[in-house]
């Protein structure tokens, strides 16, 4: 498939590289209201996005691109804990869990170059514990999209605070009308 | 109405001072895919979208701050023009458009300082060309969450450049579940 062999890393480094800058200059020293509420009962707030993003660098991300040029298919990723940050950001500030992020990102982003890989590298393949074969390349471009995804999340759950405060202007800000797509 | 006579002015200010770091942070030096891609015909790439940021600085939100404090709603706002910024941005880099963006909403929020708001001019009202009486409140609460609609919406334009590119993993990414709500 073209996707697998196009050598687009320079594109996903240079998602992965700004994403800790863009959420420090966006996030730091907000208000409350910004970064401790959520859009109800078992959602996310700016904290727990961060506390996500940042668990994520530690136990996800560079171990299966690991696993992948290491063991090929012969044994599935560890299933990824989309909670887990939640225990694991208990007894960190905000602001400390932007500097884990921007730190652990810094470091993996470090690790991934010095694999130095090729082409030919981004269609070696791993194995998925929900949907199987997955190449290199799709896990890469994930890890970036992944980024997106959570911005678009967390522009989200900010706008949730005002929705009533905008008042009727409330019609002409799409971000009012997403209800969340996570599955 | 509790909303229109709540200070939430701070709360406003602290999301209007970062978004043009933010976004700097984010696109600035980005490669093309993710600048000036959109997600179809008559839809809007980054560089459209940080277009008409800048140029909603220049024509929308200080104007209609004046107009509510000076004539109350004897005239209505300027319909905002939302493609106007396709024709102002053809012969601006997308460094260029960052740069207007940051430096015109410094100077609004100097403005904006400048009239030293108090709590009681917030229930003042405007007349919106649409939607009739707004009040202060509302606008400047509006003028944070359009950032943010934006952001959203740039997260989503972004994304949507890889969407096969990640391959199963597709159907993880809320953002690629978004098929952009704005009116």
């Amino acid at each position: 498939m073209e996707t697998q062999n196009r050598h687009n890393l320079p594109e996903i480094i240079a998602i992965l590289t700004r994403t800790p800058s863009a959420l420090d200059a966006l996030l730091r020293g907000l208000p409350d209201i910004w970064v401790c509420r959520n859009e109800g009962e078992g959602t996310w707030s700016a904290f727990d996005i961060v506390g996500h993003l940042a668990f994520a660098e530690r136990t996800d991300w560079m171990p299966r691109v690991r696993m992948t040029l290491e063991s090929s298919e012969a044994r599935s990723f560890e299933p990824f804990d989309r909670f887990a940050q939640l225990k694991a950001s208990q007894d960190r500030s905000f602001e400390q869990l932007l500097d884990d992020f921007a730190h652990l990102r810094k470091e993996n982003l470090a690790a991934l170059d010095a694999l130095n890989l090729q082409p030919e590298d981004l269609a070696r393949k791993g194995r998925h514990p929900a949907f199987g074969s997955v190449t290199l390349s799709e896990l890469l471009s994930t890890w970036a999209v992944h980024d997106l995804t959570h911005l678009h999340q967390l522009s989200r759950v900010m706008a949730h605070q005002y929705r009533d405060t905008v008042g009727p202007w409330s019609a002409y800000l799409g971000v009012l009308q997403c209800h969340g797509h996570s599955s």
